[in-house]
């Protein structure tokens, strides 16, 4: 009947598998069900009304500035050099704020890609990476993730334009080595090739290995830092997130950002803006029971024997399935059917991972995490 | 010394005229100055603070559904039908909310469009729609500011995939007549070209001339319906939005949105639902009050002699430069540089209108309204 068609990128978009599974459980736990949630990526942190006056309310309701505002841009700027040790950002020069990482994700593939150039995704991969590299009509290649950042270097191509790396990875819950981090955007440099760094959980690291990549901007012109107020901050359901790049790359994420938000909400970057030190306060104290909460949820990993790869940060495990036959996908549809336990199977996040499932313990209690731990294991040893 | 290149979409992108024009303006207001703003796409209509109770900011910091909260998906739906007739939406088919109509624009365009794909534009057109077409790969042809919708269907080619109608229109203040309007879709649908209609200004209207596209939803399975409650809720800084379709459309807008937004800020949609027909109400007295501030500023245009568009929508005039060696982007710069009065010159929305200037009367009172139509009359007439 439909004598039109969708374009050709939009063909090749999968539905997001995180939000999918998240959205039934959302739908069940409406219908009075109380699901185990291993699946979202979310910590709920309790953090404060500071209050919405009326004069931030009135100046809330106009368009703010495209780059995003420039109070905030500061606080951001001060933030990522007392934080991360990045001291050579220029507010004017090196900072867009939009509607989270996500869309500036997207906005930094859109700069830089065409039709048919190659983007190399370590895996795990966080699975809008694919998505959004579809939709600029690029191809992505998955590098298995037991490569380290230098085979990573070495398999680029004459056909590759971008690296996403994710540090701290999700769901990896792991942390690169920052010296061959510079040393793979450096090589890809001298190759005509962006790199793009998503910092989202930079703050969940439990020791301090974690180095951010801004503070190799404006150093680096082929590089990209993304980083939001989702997972630092608390505040995933905002849409507040910021790229960190050299000058002229800022320069053109602005433009694309006039042509497909006009800036992010105003009234919530004003908040963010006015309460900023409150905020990272409070956020700082319940990241600290997070991280501690890791170390709980490692030693159950460990008394139930699951396989999981190794790191410190972010508030993900990702466990491998060894025993033979085990397929995750199946598995997560399983426990989702008939447990109703939630987890994201690997195959969201590359080609090897069909074997792993991601649990993130952000939600849950100890107590609840260890009776779906119990459960899956018996569901999978054998 | 730059090794790498952006992309060849991005290469094609314009900044985006009123934007740039806007913020020179809030620079100079930051330094003390008191610009006459006759280029805001805003009108400032004075809304309460219905208050964001704590467990309102609570909820507000999760994601929520991708599709849009499923209340205010409702309360929309409602507000189409009682508002603009349109009985036949369903809330879980044939609506998607998210950051703004300008973001639902876009991915509209990434919905339909392949690379060299032609969409046809009435000037004069809101000036995103080129450049987010442009990020797309498509190529647009303007249809001349004289021809009718006749004319815009009999214009459809071979190559033709979208054709974009702002009704009522910005910046030309007119609305199109609906029969045509229908007429058109029907054409498009059997040649297989989409059709989106931006409504962004459909309350804005002296009389009852307007009728929704939304009241075409899901007949024609080819038709778009964007909305926002940037200016008929007079909340353009908050960039939420909607689209209403046909199911099979939404159901893939709303992957795209997953891949590029997640989901519109929850706190946000959430206060809009709780507070809608308040906000509502507020605002249908703020445009009743607009709409009759047109009829004075047209008397104006009138008493200077003006040529301008007929119409009695939204809050712009576009105003024609009749005499000879009239350039409206020399005019802007003068007015601008000279006379600290802010104006968008016509060439940002066509082709063949760039002896025309945007008007907004949207912020400014009539005094100060005919101070700078006296300047600009003096600047224009021989």
């Amino acid at each position: 009947m439909l004598k039109f068609s969708f374009s050709e990128v939009t063909k090749r978009l999968r539905s997001a598998k995180s939000i999918k599974i998240n959205e039934i459980i959302y739908k069940a736990k409406m219908s009075g069900s109380d699901p185990t949630v291993l699946s979202l990526g979310e910590a709920y942190f309790d953090i404060p009304n500071f209050g919405f006056d009326d004069a931030l309310v009135q100046d809330g309701y106009h368009y703010s500035h495209s780059q995003g505002l420039p109070d905030l841009r500061n606080k951001i700027v001060g933030y990522l050099a007392k934080t991360h040790s990045a001291a050579s950002l220029d507010m004017e020069d090196n900072i867009i704020i939009s509607m989270g990482s996500k869309a500036l994700t997207y906005m930094s593939m859109q700069l830089v890609l065409n039709p048919s150039d190659e983007v190399l995704l370590h895996e795990p991969a966080w699975l809008s990476y694919e998505d959004q590299a579809s939709l600029c009509g690029a191809i992505v290649r998955y590098i298995p993730y037991q490569a380290s950042l230098q085979d990573i270097a070495e398999s680029i191509s004459a056909k590759t334009k971008l690296i996403v790396i994710n540090n701290p990875n999700n769901p990896a819950g792991s942390v690169y080595n920052f010296a061959e981090l510079q040393k793979l955007i450096a090589k890809a440099e001298d190759l005509g090739v962006f790199v793009l760094v998503d910092e989202a959980y930079s703050d969940f690291s439990l020791t301090d290995e974690f180095t951010s990549a801004a503070t190799l901007v404006p150093k680096y012109s082929n590089l990209i830092m993304v980083n939001s107020i989702s997972k630092n901050f608390g505040m995933s359901g905002w849409r507040i997130g910021f790229a960190i790049a050299d000058k002229h790359i800022i320069e053109k994420l602005t433009i694309i950002n006039q042509h497909i938000v006009t800036c992010a909400p105003t009234m919530l970057q004003m908040y963010i803006n006015k309460n900023f030190d409150a905020i990272l306060d409070v956020c700082k104290a319940e990241i600290d029971i997070l991280i501690r909460k890791r170390l709980k949820v490692e030693k159950l990993l460990k008394k139930y024997n699951f396989r999981y790869i190794e790191g410190g940060a972010t508030f993900y495990f990702f466990v491998e399935l060894v025993a033979p036959g085990n397929n995750a996908a199946n598995l997560a549809s399983e426990l989702l059917e008939h447990n109703n336990i939630a987890v994201v199977p690997g195959d969201a996040y590359g080609k090897t991972t069909s074997h792993f499932i991601r649990l993130s313990f952000g939600t849950e209690s100890i107590d609840r995490i260890e009776k779906a731990l119990q459960i899956i294991s018996n569901k999978t040893s054998q």
